[in-house]
Parts: C-alpha cells; structure tokens; sequence
C-alpha cells in the first residue's frame, strides 16, 4: 500500500473525466493527480463491452506502471459500468473507484418519489449497470434509462449553453420529461416524470445550465463528478491516507493529439492545461 | 491485376462511408463490394493524422487481406486527406481511390464565383487537403473552410432533419453563411457568401436536407459520395474492368460492434443490414 503522499491516478477514454478531476481538486486541495486520457481510442461509449473491458484495463494498467499511485479513479461511466471488475482483478491490492455507486447512491438520497432518470452514452445505458447499483439501494426504484450520445459531442463542440443546445437537450429529454400525450405506447401506465436526473457521462456536467433549463428546477440533478469525489476523498479519509501537503499539481498523460486535450479539456477541467505539459504514451 | 469481376473494396472508419458505399451501388449497380469499417477505432476525425496513417494502412491492408478486390476506396474523407499516399505506398499495385479529389473537382466545376466553403471533420479541415487540391485546379479560389465535428453526431444519432437539426446546422454554418455584420473581425474584407460547399465527410449527405433549408436554395451542395462513384465509374471504365454482372453484393467486416453497425449503418446505406451478416475482424 502506498502512502498518503502518493498521486491519485485518474483515468478515462478521453477528456470527460475532468470534469471529474476538476471536481477531486475541489474537494482534496492538497492531493497530486496524475491524469490519463486514452484519447487515441475514444470513444469508449458507443463500443461493444468487451472492447470497453479490453481498452479500460489496458489504460489502468498503464497509468499505474507509469506513476506510483495510491489509488485509481475510473472517471468514465462506460469503463466503470462494464470493465471496473476487470480493472480490480488484474490491479490486486490497488484501490479502484468508479463513478457509477457514488452516482447510484447519490440518486437514491437525493430522489423522493423514487422515480430516478439515468442519461449517459449507449454502452453506459445498456449495459444497465446505473439501474443495477440503484435497485440494490431501493428495490421500489422506478428507473427510466435513456442514451443521450449526442450530448457528448455538443460538449466537446463548447455549445453548452444557449438555445441551440437548450433545442438539442429538449429534444433528446423529451422521451423522459415530455408529457405522456407525446409518449408513444404509454396508455396504460399513469404518467409521471422522475423527479432525479443521473448525469450518467462525465461529459454531461458541462451542459448542466442548459439541462437545468430543460428539467426545470423541481428536478434534482446528480452529477456523477462531484459525487465521485465525494466517495473518493471519504475512502481515502477512512484508510487515513489523505496527502497533507500537494496542492492539486496534475501530471496529463494522454494516447494521442496533446493539442486538442489541452484546448477541448481546457473548457472541461476549468483552468488552462498547456499542450506541452501533456505527456503522449502508448497503450 | 484483378479480373473486372473482382469486388471493390470499400474502408471507413465505421459507418458514414455507407454514403459512399451507397452511391457506388447505385451508380454501378453490377458490382460486388467488400466494405470495412474500423468501428473499434473510431472516429478518425478528431485525431492526429500520425494516428490516422497508422489506423488507416492497417485497415486497407486488412482489407486487401481478407478479400481479392480489383481496386479500393477510401470512403472516409479523414483517411483520404492524410492518408492516401501511404496505402498507395502499402498496396503496390492495387488503384486507390480517394474521396478528395472528387470532391474538388466537382466543387470547382460547380463554383462560379470561385468562393468554396468546405466543411469537415477537425482533421479533414486542419489538414487541408481539400484547399490544396480545389486550388491545383483553381489558383483563384477563395476557401473558407470550417469544422463540423457536430454534424457527425447529429448523422449517427438519426437527428437527420426537422427544427433541431436545423437549429444546430444553422448554428455551426453561421461563420460561412451569416451575414457580415455576425462575424467578427470582417471589417475590411468586401463580404461574399459562397456559392459552392462541399460536404466533406462521408456522414454529412445525410443532413443535406437540413444544409439545403439553412443555406438555401442558390448554393451548390457538393457531395463527395455522389462525386466518388463516378471516378470509380470512370477509373474501372478507363481500365476496361467493370463487371459484367454482381447485382450489388455487399460482404460486411466491422472491428467491433455488428450490432451497432447494423442498425445505424442501415440508416446510412438506405437498406436494411443484417447484424448477422456483419463479420468481426481484428486489426
């Protein structure tokens, strides 16, 4: 086991999971991170699972052979939906941390009717790992799961907000929040719409103005990031591990075109990432 | 040199190259084909054209493995701005046909104004090669070119025409079509619109509905899957290798995901696929 002192390892098929990293610096200010982004196969959300599986493990393994780190973060929903076993098996005694339980747990706290909402990309939502983690937690839960991939690209395009992706968000939540005369083949079943919204990609933080706008403010809106970190710096506080003194330095590790991480993850982590400081390796 | 009864070999990097794949059956509907699409890898468009070399010369050679075709098309406007020179280079011997060079051609036959506007992926546009191959044929032209990485996903996800698509098309063409008064830094320059655009990636005839009511009615909309059929047309004429009779078999290899590729692939060729029908290969 590692100490305190090492860096946490983050990792994801591309920049999404610095929303998530952009969220640990908020809430473990005297953390090290060493971030890897698998940008040369992104994505990972619209491949089959075991693809996913393959790619995930072949990341985790990476970054822990290129930094000593007391713990991984899989910031990505895909990977952590389908491969985080895999990742655990071959990283023995390695602490691995997805996003999906402190984003299941978080719905079932924040949720009154227990009717949750879950969005992500199609692997993610397929692959019905949310639905899973929150029937564990709620065995009344009443889920109803929902693809938004295009949402991926309006994020990394920088239109998040305004009507242009207000008109995309309401279309592509229409499924979920429309009234149920838009609904085909909802006859019988009395309509109601979930009153918790599951941002189920790490992309989707950034279009959260626009979502916001469209659910209306009734709607509580989990965000997989800031609850990840949440459970990160909980576990990392309960094996008395948490670093004294780091102040949020992050080292980028990324699979291909350094340029475009630094400018598109620019937006995503909040503060400037310069391309010469994000370092190319192969998987 | 293969017999004229040989199949076409057709690549992309997943399914937008069924544009292509679709009017080469049209236009010469004697033909058989072999289509690859490298789904496990993509998209190309967003990444670094060393990365998009390597991914693109597997992928042709892989193609020329698997079965004996008389010629190959690059379907895939990314692969075929950076790429083409190296799978020449790796299949001696066999035609290689771009995209690109159609697609020029047709531009500057449709131009009269010389002003072409070019849209594409990050890669497709960076790279340049359509401005130097539309100005080898024209050295007056006036090029604006502009990424519209957006356009794909709205492709893939079905979001093909209707108020939405309109509003994001709208949206994303606005720094070529708007009027000047809308851009920035334009002061000095006498203001023209283009006349002629080029849709330079193979998911983009799939929004021209959506182009056509945003850019209106007196621009040209050059569309290089239409434009590619006939130079393979051509080519095989010229060599005196056109089949005799195929009836437009079609043989199906994927690097992941047959069922994805069905079902959206279906949409993009314009007749169903089976996902049984696809076979997986590895690269």
């Amino acid at each position: 086991v590692e100490s305190g002192e090492a860096p946490i390892g983050v990792f994801d098929s591309g920049i999404g999971g610095l929303t998530v990293l952009r969220a640990l610096r908020d809430e473990l200010p005297n953390e090290r991170f060493v971030y890897l982004g698998d940008t040369a196969r992104l994505p990972y959300g619209t491949k089959t699972a075991q693809t996913v599986v393959r790619y995930a493990v072949q990341a985790a393994q990476a970054l822990a052979h290129e930094a000593v780190v007391k713990c991984i973060v899989v910031a990505c929903n895909t990977a952590s939906a389908v491969g985080l076993s895999a990742i655990r098996a071959r990283l023995a005694g390695l602490p691995v941390i997805g996003v999906i339980e402190p984003g299941a747990h978080a719905a079932c706290s924040a949720t009154r009717s227990g009717h949750i909402a879950v969005i992500g990309t199609e692997r993610t939502v397929r692959g019905g790992a949310y639905q899973e983690a929150i029937l564990r937690r709620r065995h009344d839960a009443r889920i109803s799961a929902l693809a938004a991939q295009l949402f991926v690209a309006l994020a990394e395009e920088g239109l998040n907000d305004g009507p242009v992706a207000e008109s995309v968000v309401r279309h592509c939540l229409a499924p979920l929040f429309a009234p149920p005369a838009a609904l085909p083949g909802n006859g019988d079943a009395p309509h109601s719409t979930p009153d918790t919204l599951v941002l189920g990609c790490t992309h989707f933080p950034m279009l959260s103005t626009a979502i916001r706008a469209v659910v209306g403010s009734e709607v509580a809106i989990v965000d997989s990031a800031a609850t990840t970190a949440h459970a990160v710096h909980a576990a990392l506080a309960a094996s008395q591990r948490l670093a004294s003194a780091g102040a949020g330095a992050v080292r980028f590790l990324a699979t291909d075109g350094a340029e475009r991480f630094a400018r598109v993850g620019s937006r995503f982590l909040g503060s400037p990432i310069d391309a010469d400081e994000v370092r190319l390796i192969d998987l």
